[in-house]
Parts: C-alpha cells; structure tokens; sequence
C-alpha cells in the first residue's frame, strides 16, 4: 500500500460498551492496510512514565503525571495523520471531544467510527461538527 | 474595569443538573464586572437562522442547520477571550469536550466552573488538561 | 450597532469593471452600520511609504517596497475579522486568491460581495471553496 | 537522493498555454530526483469520488462535489512539503491565488516556476509575496 | 489617535545597561500618542500571584511559579498587536529571544528598540530575522 | 529503532566553552539510536548560498543572506520533530532563545541539553518555559 496514514486512536474505555468497542475498532484498524501501525498511537500504550493507570488509579489525580500525560497524548495528535474516534452515541466520552477539538483546530481530518448497534443513533452536533472539517 | 475579559460560554443543557448549573453559572458570570457581556458569546444565543431548536428538534439532523451551526460556536470561541466551561464531573458533555479541545489548540486560556455539588469529584484527565494550557 | 465587525476590502481595480464594482462595494460597505469603517482595511490606502503607486508604477517592481505592501497587507488580513472580495466571476484577480487562501487559513470568515450584473456566473471552486470555512 | 521533498502542483489548465505549460511542468517535475513522485499531490487526480470534472462539468455546480474537492486539496497542501505554482503572469488563475495564500499561512515554501515564453512579464505584487514567506 | 496599537514590552534588567534602557524606553513609550497603554502588557507588571521576584528571588526556583509566570506572559503576546524589544546588541537576553521568536511564529510584528549608545553594533542575525517577519 | 526521530540542533558557537559543548553534543548525538540523523537539521549546514561565514564574516551584515538564512532555519525548525538546545546557563544565547519560542509556538518539544560543568546552575524563567510546552 503506498503511503499509509498514521492514525490517532481515540476512545472512551470506561464502560463495558466502549471496552467492547474499543477491543473490536482496535482488532480491525490494524488489519486495514491502508493504515500505517507503526506510526500511529494508541493512549493507552503511552501513559507518563509507563505507569499502568488501571493498576493504579491515583495517578489520575497526580498532577504530574495528569499533565505529562495529557501532553503526550497532544503531541500524538499532531504526530499522526488523522484521527479516529470510536464513537458510541449513546455512551459519549468528554475526553474524545477534546482530542476530536484538538485534531480539528490543527486542521487534522476527523473519522468517528461507530459500532454497527449503535449507528443510526443521532449524534450531538459538536462532536459531529469536526468531520465536517 | 479596565479591560474586562470576553468568554465563550460552553455548557450542556441536556439533564436536570446541567439545566440548573447553566442557569446559575450565566446569571452569576453576568454579573461578574470583569467579563464583558457585549462582546461575549452564549452558543444557544446563536442557532443558525435563529430557529429554536428546543421547539423545532427536527433541526439537528438537518446537516446545513447542524454545520452552519457547529462553525458559528467555533467562531466564537474565536472571537473571545476565553473559555468557560460549566463542569459537572459526573455529567461530562461530549460538546463542551469539543469545545475546550478547540480553545486549547487556539492558545485560549480555558477555565473550568463546577457547581458547589459536584466540586471535588475526579475530573477526566483529558478534561483537566486545557486549563493547565 | 453593537459590536459593528472590520473588514478587509479585497477587490481588483484593473479592469473597468473590477474599478466600477470597486467604487460602488466600498460605497455601500461605508453605509453599512454593521462593519466599523474605522478598524477596516483598504490595500489601497496603506501602500509601503505611502507611495501612489497609479502615479509610480515603477515601484511595483522594487523588491523592498512591493514586499513591505504585500506584509502590510497580510496584517490586515491578520486585523480585522472577515475578508470581504469584490468578485467578479468572469474577471478574476489572483491577489483576491492569495487574500482568500491566506484568509482561510487564518479561520478568517470570507465573503464574496458579487455586482448584480455578474451574479449568477459559474464561481471558480476554489474561490468559492474559503465561504464554506 | 536523501529527503527528496514533496510537492503539491498548483496550476490552472484552462486556457490552451496554461495546459501546455502544465503539461510542460508536470514531465519536468517528475524527472526531478530531488522531488517524491509518490508523497507529491497533483489536484487533477484527487476528485471527490473520482468523477472526472472533464467529462461531467455539471459537478463543477454540485455543492457536496465542489465543497469535498476543495477541501482536498488544502488537505494536500497541509500534506506536502511544498507548492510549486505553474505561474503565467499574462494568463493567472485565481484558485492558484487561493492555494498560494493558503500555503503561504501555513508556513510552506511557495516557488513559482514560469515557463520561458513568459518569462520576465511583471508579477503581480501579491502573488509574488508567498515565495518571500 | 485612531487605533492606538497595543505592545508587548520585552527587555532583560539583569544588568545596569540593560535597566537603564528599560526605564527610559518604558517611559517615553508611556508618551507615544500611537500606542494603546491600557490593553499593553509589561510583563514585571505581572508575576504569578502579583510575588515581587526582586524581593523573593526564591521563586524564580519554583516550577509553579515559573510556569504561571511564562504563561502569563506568552498570554501578553498573544493578546497584543506587537513586540517591542528593548534590544542592546552588547547585552543579548535569551528571554527576549524566547519572546521575538514565539511573536514571529505567532505572525505578529516585531520592532527592535536599541538605545543611541548601541546602536549600529552588529546584531545577532537570529535576533533580526523576526522584524522581516 | 522504531520511528527515531529528527531534531533541530540549537547552539551558539560564540564563545569557547559554547564550542566545546556544541561539539561535545553533536557527537553524541549522532550517536544516539533514538534520532534520525538523516532528517535532522544542523543550522550550520544550512547557510544561505553554503558560504562559510566564518571565512565570510561580511556576509552576516548582508540583508538577503541574513534573511535567508533566517528563513532556512525557521523551516528547518518546522521540519524537524523536535528542538534540541545545547544550553550554558551561564553564556545563553539569544538566537537559541528566538529558536525556542518559535519552536513552542508550533507546539514542537523542547529539550535543554545542559553539560555537566554548569548542571544545576539558575535557568532563565523564559528558556526554561518552552520546555514546559
């Protein structure tokens, strides 16, 4: 495939439907050659400091580390082509609205990737809006 | 005031608890003498073509309606100072993501408002983020 | 009026109709009581060293003054808050071009003022292209 | 060659020496070892939906059609690493004054390559003032 | 005077010269009739948390601190129309340099100021470059 | 080594021990896995027309090969992943501070490189800042 796009991986994780969703996106978006996977970035691959978050949660509210690790995640949506965002309707994540605000500003194309039993469901018009680019 | 600063004001208004703290949050923000209320900028102040959507909802699926709509909010967060975002941790809003995503790659300085009732709960790192700018 | 909005005046005046919809746009864009005339931009008003460039037109090809005008301008540009374009379809000016893409660029709202006697012609795509921001 | 950079190739083909020229430059361009072919973005092969403006000109007036290809191309020039303008002082196109603004503001080097014929014709002052940057 | 422009006054006080060149460009800027006093920004006039430094030097040692105050002060740039940099080309600060250089990245002018006792010293061509903007 | 990365090597070679560390760390630079030497941009390499200015010192007094050399490290900058300053907190350099906060403008890292010999020595609020990004 010539000329792979590097993508930014952007998804809630918090809930059973979006764990679903975000396994399932994943599985398939490193299958589609027209995507390059070395160059795109996955969060939850790049916590500050390797920490694991899951495993240990206060980390969330170390400022530090809060910072750091919200800054890295900027820089990989600047470093990527475009961002993806698996998105459900029904369950959306405050965070995808930032990244998707973010790559939008920069001028980065934005695609929402929505799991077929919740497509069709309408979808709130900020977080439709940076598609339109 | 020498020089009151201009806000966007981002806020759901799609439960209960985000009505109220957006009624609260705009009555007080209006009397705050550092802000100027002229040259601030209230998104439902600024359907495009002025159509109500509360009383014609059809509106939302009508993607002239939706994107006309979608750029006049990024314009006006363009056109302010800053942004206030009215913050409720356990009722985030996918649009005030998008919003405070925008403002942040735009260098505006981002400030979050959380009710008195909600205060202290975990806010999402990604949420967080912009104000640290 | 409340907050009137500056504009950029980009407009042709090489041809004796680009001259004559140069006349009659900036007379009817004076009267208008929603832009504020004294923050908007005519190039013609700001040549480099207030040079009359009609009266010597050798110095459009002084490097030092033709690129002084052309940043002058681009701070205009930068300046007020919508680029408005003497269009005329069927003569067309590239520097209206580079106004327009460096416009939209910038996120600055573009319009296209067209005089009634060429309303209607096909409109280059990528002239149309910076409305649609 | 080491880093061979990338182009987007601006230029009108709508007058009989504005295709020759194209013609002219493309050929040339594509022997050039310092350039990749393969990252380079030629508007002409990046119609929305591959439809062939040529054969169906009706799209030319088609908003969806007109809107998805513009937006295709400044997401080239966002993608390359520079624009190579085919640039005929006596016969200058409007949409290359829209992609050289537009790249101009994103910080992107603009070269104007003029073929021989009309070579040392004066330049218009803003056309000129990209390839200052 | 219609449209006083704002500044951003940049300049060390590290040294007696460069105080001396301080205190007599700030006031006879104060008395430019062109220039717009109250929406410009004298960054000593605005340490995080209104700490004198020269009383407290302690807290240039302070991350917080320090970052609050830069911050603060690349806000100053952002929110007016120009730098001046109180420039002595014997006496170089590399914090003016952090300014011109995110003011010339930003698009916005830069003008250096140099006292009659330095001026025609050579300049350092990194530190002249922003003023061709 | 997967994605190494390319870098803009800030530096002043003004004074003997700015040499020695310049030399120090482009040595090991070069040696360092995780950066791509290939793309990484040296200003020195780049000087306008490949004169040597240190046998040319004239040159730097010459506005167009001042200006471009300028201009050819501003790209450089914009070309390259991120910024690598090699910093003597007790000899700064203003053209690394210009190269520094054009850097944080365009949201690229910044990275202070300090030699041991003056480790711990106070930062310069401002130099320090764009590390923060």
């Amino acid at each position: 495939m010539k000329n792979p796009k590097s993508i930014y991986f952007a998804a809630g994780w918090f809930t059973p439907a979006q764990k679903q969703a975000y396994d399932q996106a994943l599985a398939a978006l490193t299958q589609n050659p027209t995507l390059n996977g070395d160059l795109s970035y996955v969060p939850l691959d790049h916590p500050y400091q390797k920490l694991d978050v899951g495993a240990h949660p206060e980390y969330l509210k170390d400022p530090e580390w809060a910072t750091a690790t919200y800054r890295g995640d900027l820089l990989g949506i600047k470093q990527t082509d475009l961002l993806a965002v698996i998105y459900l309707p029904k369950e959306e994540d405050v965070g995808c609205g930032v990244e998707m605000g973010y790559a939008h500003a920069l001028g980065k194309p934005v695609v929402l990737v929505i799991p077929d039993r919740q497509f069709g469901e309408p979808i709130n018009l900020m977080a439709w809006g940076p598609q339109t680019w």
